[in-house]
């Protein structure tokens, strides 16, 4: 039986190809719904993203709910030095979507179809966590319904500062209302996410599958290899990790594990702090991947490519 | 012509007494809307408060929704030790409310009247800001409907903590969410919610008046007393200064400056951080008040209990 | 019998002002030493202008030793735009002092007095308490012997920012050191200290008395005056209102009160958090002056212009 | 020629062993002076402990001088969880010294050998970093004087809360300085110290060699060993690390690297914050250890005892 999901994203092109590992896993999940939220680039671009990516993998039946556009605390924060002005640059996609938005607001859709389920629904959570923090102060009960949230964020370092992470930095109050709700987190940041990297004969090999979907993902890695150079040997595939947790978690190691995020701090702020030591006595919150099987994830990543 | 505008609130006992007043003048105000939130207490019981107060008064037609039942990022406290364990304590009204809740949630109520209105629309927030600052989250485009928000918290001194007051202090991100947003603010803190002070005569002057409404509040008040006794010379009304200033706003003086809500303070978090002598180059944000004609304001008050 | 003293300052114009002042009534007071700190400007300059006010007033049995240069922790800021870019603009005084540096360093100077006195040394505190903080820390025991400190610094509300004072926000955690130390001290804060003030006719009063040190007071209260013209009306003397305390205790209203200092805060960083409604149970630690009575104030301070 | 240092300390029983190694290195160090500081224990006893590891070893030319009694700026904090009552438990030293203290403060230590060398003064701080922000912001001109500051404290992870070491984390402010203050730095933190492990079956290889040293060492290993039992596999030698460093630098594998000392944050006071990545434009400050040799560490350390 497949899981039930709803991705959380801010596309993005790491996001773009969660989605695509995704939709191309039907016999083991289902997209009941994409949301978006500011983060890459703002909700309005991120937004157009998802639905361009929708047209290209013929995800015609999935809706689309626009969400948060800025964090809840903090001054707004856009990463499109990374992902380029549109987000999504690199590709030859079209650059307007044929697919239509949906009317409801992203946080109406996480309530509503939290609600209706049987506890069954996973959030997939690839951008910051806004729209997931106001939807559980919104409608708390559905903290009850959530059955899990596989969110790529935080680590024991950084890549925005020496100690956040962009997803957790971008709205560190909604990450913290998230970790402290009791839901059931499994978290991939940046430690294991370094160990998704397409290194620079990646995109190469993808072009050489020939289909569109495939040649659209070659130019994405390559231009966020691009955006990477010089800092990282390749390019980490963050976003697509949580995504192929909930297809094949034998590829990560796990440790059940407290993490705080930090709110207040003046070279801290955003980070997760990760209690491997067990030195406080804060209950355990989340799945941490330590450990990524480096060659499950890339057989997987070429088999969705290919299926397309 | 009458402003349109909807309460959000905690009930509490000076909550109850800005219900009673804003009601009673209908050729100034017309309630569209009662929205509840955590606070003096927890939220199921300030919601059923509101409805005791509806029953009182027999405000069949405006519309009770529930709101949030906890602060955004920090954890909740209450006030149970200055309104009594049901946040009512004191009076003879029925336990149990006739009047029923609204099926929809605080926030969608605030959204929807807003977004459906001509930008006439105050708000009278006299609990934690944390409706006010979900539903500005969640629709933005709210911040440009919203007339002003008259509301009671913070000062130049504290209740909670030296530097904080509680509606701020319960709340201080969403506090800060609101101060930062750009809608126009009147503020009514503890600088001149403490010249509305109730003395030591007051109950027996209103049980004079001897309608059941003038018996309530009469109660209340000497609860109300009792439990500040002690600290300050009578009990201040604090929640009826915003409603008396939408009536008749000639009876404060305010001045227009900016005010910053300090959220990561140790002795300091929740302190709304006013500039009086124009030292930051921060834009004014607020109308803060703070002088109360003391007169104008029991004159007022007298009559809105005699109305019943 | 006249109480020991010892001036640790930056001056600085009402630095100068308070120098005079103590050093004029020696039947009250008797200057066992003078030392400087970085402040509102940089401590050569600051030590400089102590040596010549010393000069002007023929100090010159009295050691003048120079602390530190800069703040404990934070990064260091100076307040020329008020005092003139040497510290001490406006006046004719010779630009190099006669007057000699002592060789200790202002902490020994004040360990080896204080550890050498009978516990009957008071402190005057008229600049960022780094000096002191320092003292305190290498040599704990002072803190048995100071009788008190009567300091300059903080209030109820900023001067450089709306929330912080320039003495305790220069150096906030010195100050929090200084107040959680256990030391008896009176506080001279903003709220007081705007009560000392030299209205816009003093200088030339001062100018008709006619000798050396009243044309020097003058030319100093009138650039100051300047400085501080279209904020506030006139110029506050903020540093001589300890030195009157401590000469005539009768002219100030004082509260014992708790008072804590910030270090933490976003918008309260360098803030006293006075606890006027005795909201928390930390114990009071500082005689607080709310109210001068200028009369007395002003006698005074003519009383020691003319001594000269 | 053999380098000049200085050791600051908080005995201890890692201290001990790092006293051990550096006096017995006379062809590589000389121990100018013992400075202590309060840490590990209260200074009294960090100080008591200092001489009886000097009577152990000899030590009867080097002076010790006792330092500050607590942080600068934070409350105080103790390990006796780790080290033991005496700081110093498992051995069977005579408790009462019969080496002298030194009249001198630490803190006047520290400036005057390095005021009076030529620059060729190495700090080996092994505790808090109180005694040393002392000196440098009493006399700045030492920042220019000291050679380099080999220190154990900090790393990418904590002992004390997830993210911060027993060091930093006992006065985060006074480490704050010190990283701040220009000085070369040498950091052997967690990460690294965790690496001279002394596995379970150390104390009985060094009681088999037969010394008094070596009994002692044994002692205080095995006690060691079990206050860490459960949450460590063995008891890591933080503080002679650094001493093994500037024996033989070459078992070390150091970055260069920006390291900031958090002083603001809830979850995070007092961690130091590596920037690995490059992530922030501030200028390396640290030299950062990753990687000790274990085999030559081991090689050094038994040589060390057997030389007693
Ligand atoms: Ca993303
Ligand atoms: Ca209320
Ligand atoms: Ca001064
Ligand atoms: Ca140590």
């Amino acid at each position: 039986m497949n899981k039930r999901i709803i991705i959380d994203c801010d596309p993005g092109i790491d996001d773009a190809m969660a989605i695509i590992m995704a939709a191309s896993h039907v016999s083991d999940l289902r997209i009941e719904a994409i949301t978006t939220v500011s983060g890459n680039v703002g909700v309005d671009k991120n937004t157009k993203n998802a639905l361009r990516i929708c047209d290209l993998i013929g995800l015609h039946d999935v809706p689309v709910a626009m969400g948060a556009n800025r964090p809840l605390v903090r001054q707004q924060l856009v990463a499109s030095d990374v992902h380029g002005k549109s987000g999504l640059d690199g590709t030859a996609l079209p650059e307007e979507p044929v697919k239509k938005l949906a009317d409801e607001h992203a946080v109406d859709v996480l309530v509503e179809k939290l609600m209706a389920s049987e506890g069954d629904i996973t959030l997939v959570a690839i951008g910051p966590l806004t729209n997931i923090a106001l939807a559980i102060r919104k409608e708390p009960r559905i903290i009850l319904k959530i059955r899990e949230i596989a969110l790529m964020g935080g680590g024991t370092y950084g890549n925005r500062t020496p100690a956040a992470e962009f997803n957790i930095y971008a709205d560190a109050e909604a990450a913290r209302m998230v970790f402290e709700s009791g839901v059931a987190i499994a978290m991939f940041g940046l430690d294991v996410t370094h160990q998704a990297l397409a290194t620079l004969d990646k995109p190469d090999e993808l072009k050489g599958i020939g289909n569109p979907v495939a040649t659209a993902v070659s130019d994405m890695i390559a231009f966020y290899s691009g955006a990477y150079q010089g800092k990282f040997a390749g390019a980490a595939l963050h976003d697509p990790c949580p995504v192929a947790y909930l297809i094949d978690p034998s590829m990560f190691e796990l440790e059940h594990i407290r993490v705080d995020v930090e709110t207040k701090g003046e070279f801290t702020y955003g980070m997760t702090v990760v209690d491997f030591k067990g030195v406080t006595d804060r209950n355990p919150n989340v799945q941490f991947a330590r450990k990524l099987d480096q060659d499950k994830f890339w057989k997987l990543f070429m088999e969705t490519i290919k299926s397309y």
